[in-house]
């Protein structure tokens, strides 16, 4: 009993860790792991074609490929701007490299996402991941076998060639071997599939299953968001390490040049005012900075008030023609409305949040106690852990449904869309929002906004049906009334009866605001049923 | 608008990787991060003593050390096995450097949490952590002033030095100065040292607030969990890479020689017949097996069936006396109960499940819709994310409460403890765990077990009430029949109605099952009543 554990320290590469500890990139088993891997392909390839202004056209295909043992090869090809055959070993071998770690909204975030398939891959079949791409312009196209060295984090390359092209193609295809558990899976991968073409209905998107089934989102609009561009840090997300590296980063002479030039909306006299207030002389360089004059410029940045928001050019929302085209594509709705809000920033990070609402028509009926919920952020759809996400939490505790007239169960879906250079998710999975409370606020403005219009919409319809009843009511009488005139004023004439009863349905149109030919239809409906 | 981003690809450091997405690790803001911070020494403190036999001595001082700025200095100290000088280095300054990457039940898990507090601590007030240790039986202590090089991913030593030790301590004390929001941190923190206290009854706690509140939990028993110990891999967790590991780590010459000594739970016999399934020569070096013989040995050892189950010597539960003491210390119930299930295993790692209940007391009212819930993972209370923990699910999902008499809002509260040398957590800030199926069995299956005991309490109690009642209904009638038979039998005589009242207080009782001094007490208050 007496015996104790020896504490053995030890070093172990990012590669090592993650490989260890997977399940927190979403790869826990066989079902998530193919899931996970489609996704992180598409959005790869998403990425490479829209965020540069090409309209994407993505193929996908998942293919058996042992007799006995569950193992998959899935395939991603994009017509985007290819890798430059230098930058592949690492961008397929070398985990934490990437060229998702800029201030620009992207899919893909934390430079993990491919290669833990191709760990998963060659941890589970044994399979190196093969990648063919070519950038436009290039006059080859380069190919790919390589694994990943887990001790070492590193690419091991196993084969490599180029060919020459015989026609201008760019973009990258992808293969990666794991095993997995279609049957599991298939359902999440439909269902990410298809809510990804609500938000991409500019791209053409084909998938092959292992059933042989082919599902295929043809583009439906010509509109693309527009790309979002790289900007210097806000001057609001700075803190002491942030300032260091944007320091070692250029040779700035002055700590005045530092911060016109290190950082987004600081200008001249911005620069002075920050400095007088840090108490910091304007000329002093850079290399001279004590750590408290470093520690003072931070908070004075920090805290300072009469500051530019931070840049939207990084950020790419997809407006609302984007989401209503999404929305009426899958659920034909009878009534739907979209918003994309201003521009917020919390941190530094701008954010924009955008809604979309679709009613009744092709839409499914919610839960009992709220309506469908579609969770995106930066473009990629979220599809796990809903009661987590901030949204639902805005959904279930923020808003009066009974105010917009709503009543649950409903065929009403909502879409949010939270786009920013840094989402708040709560882990590297990728699976839902944190509860950042300039977010949920601005969710919560969307979701009314949205549901105003749908208020409106679904009050006019219900004077409509009000005012079609007292139509009804009142044409009941038309026949008769206009029978009985015509006797005691014109001995039954036909004639003035027929022009008697248009005069009344003009009269009742008139009063009632209802077209005349609706009456009429009303009319008729009496003359059938009589 | 035609303007589009340049790839810019780059390779970051795991420093800078959990510097930039501090949030997944719980580093959100200022309040979470104090929380986290006093978390990460609490447990380290924890793991330095008891995993080693040591009853733990834990004394935790959070200090605000500027005026105007919120700046905490966060001091842990504990009576450990302190930590060697030439590891400490590294041990707070490279961001994956442990000695938890092994199989072996520890609080720590991912070689995180102290570095994320030492980078929190210099992004947000450049001071650097400090620690001073000393190992038992060594003859200096020894002390350290550092920081981390985020780019390198690498400890810079600020200052170093040593002492003679005048009196036998050994231990480790570290201080680390973040900004804070020792406001909001307070509840979450004083809970979190509460559910501590609860499983660690063994465990000398004492913290002195911001507020100059000294918050003390003493040593209430003396009984220590046995000690985890290190063991190899079990071969239903192998995969490819991992045998890829084993084989590297060790120079076996045969393959059979890696498997008996390389894995826990093969014998000889067993080595032989896993080979025979996987068509390879026992005696084949290791370094000639091909790619397609390791995946097949791969599939073979995960899928043996007649194999000894994952050995438990690398967990560590609380044991029944432990819980029990724990919610008694807190809660004072009037029925108490615990419950220590039987070694099951999830993907090779071994697991635990225990549970405790408490009842009535100072148990505080319960929800509308479930118990209090105190959720443990590798003896660590968990606070965040309540909603998507297994445990709730089961809560919620699994279990018929009514069955066992208990309808809610209820003074009832559970605890329910997973331990393993690999929690499922959902992320690395460790704070809920995942729906793992193996893992979901046995918490429901624990919760039984327990509810089963509350049910018989329950139930005796209800029956007790009944028969007090039914005893109350009786014994009424006692005075009034004595006296009157008392009239007729013997002319009123006092003396005869005593004793008939004796008389039918012990018929009574024989028939009811109710003591004689409870029928009494009833008859007394009749009398008194009257």
């Amino acid at each position: 009993m007496s015996e104790t554990p020896v504490e053995k320290y030890r070093a172990i590469s990012p590669a090592e860790f993650f490989y260890k500890y997977r399940e927190i990139a979403g790869f826990s088993n066989p079902a998530r792991a193919i899931y996970q891997t489609v996704r992180e392909l598409v959005e790869n390839a998403l990425d490479a074609t829209d965020a540069h202004g090409i309209m994407p056209d993505i193929k996908i295909s998942i293919r058996k490929v042992d007799e006995i043992q569950e193992f998959y090869r899935i395939t991603v090809e994009d017509n985007g701007i290819g890798i430059p055959p230098d930058v592949v070993p690492d961008a397929f071998g070398r985990v934490l490299f990437s060229s998702k770690y800029v201030l620009r909204q992207t899919r893909g975030m934390y430079g993990l996402g491919v290669k833990m398939a191709v760990l998963y891959g060659q941890m589970t079949t044994g399979r190196p991941v093969e990648v063919i791409t070519s950038k436009p312009g290039f006059k080859r196209i380069y190919y790919f076998k390589l694994r990943i060295d887990v001790n070492r984090n590193e690419p091991v390359i196993i084969e490599r060639g180029s060919w020459r092209k015989n026609r201008e193609w760019h973009g990258t295809i992808v293969s990666i071997t794991i095993e997995g558990d279609w049957g599991r899976a298939k359902p999440k991968i439909k269902e990410y599939l298809f809510k990804t073409a609500i938000v991409t209905p500019y791209a053409n998107i084909v998938a092959l299953t292992p059933d042989d089934e082919i599902i295929y989102y043809p583009r439906i609009i010509d509109k693309i968001p527009r790309p979002p561009l790289e900007v210097k840090p806000h001057p609001h997300g700075v803190d002491l390490e942030l300032l260091k590296q944007i320091i070692s980063s250029h040779n700035y002479t002055s700590v005045e040049e530092l911060l016109i030039k290190g950082f987004q909306s600081i200008g001249e006299a911005t620069a002075k005012s920050i400095l007088q207030q840090a108490g910091i002389d304007p000329g002093k360089p850079v290399s001279e900075l004590s750590d408290n004059e470093l520690l003072s410029l931070v908070n004075t940045l920090k805290s300072m008030k009469d500051i530019r928001a931070p840049s939207i050019k990084a950020i790419s929302p997809l407006g609302s023609d984007v989401i209503i085209a999404g929305l009426k594509r899958v659920f034909q709705p009878e009534f739907v409305y979209a918003v994309s809000r201003r521009p917020q920033a919390y941190q530094g990070h701008p954010f924009i949040v955008e809604a979309g609402i679709a009613y009744g028509g092709k839409t499914p009926m919610s839960d009992d106690d709220k309506p469908i919920i579609l969770r995106y952020a930066n473009k990629i759809p979220l599809l796990y852990d809903e009661g987590s996400d901030v949204t639902t939490m805005v959904v279930k505790e923020d808003i009066s449904w009974d105010h917009y007239m709503v009543s649950f169960p409903a065929p009403i879906a909502i879409l949010v869309h939270v786009c920013s250079t840094k989402i708040p998710f709560k882990g590297v999975g990728k699976e839902s929002i944190a509860d950042v409370p300039e977010v949920r606020k601005e969710i919560k403005l969307v979701l009314m906004d949205v549901l105003r219009e749908l208020k409106k919409y679904l009050s006019k319809k219900a004077k409509e049906e009000e005012l079609k009843k007292r139509a009804e009511h009142l044409a009941k009488y038309i026949p008769e009334v206009a029978r009985g005139l015509s006797v005691i004023v014109a001995n039954g004439s036909k004639d003035f009866e027929v022009k008697l009863v248009q005069k009344l349905v003009s009269i009742i149109s008139r009063r009632t605001g209802i077209p005349v030919p609706e009456i009429q239809q009303v009319l008729e409906s009496i003359r059938i049923g009589a």
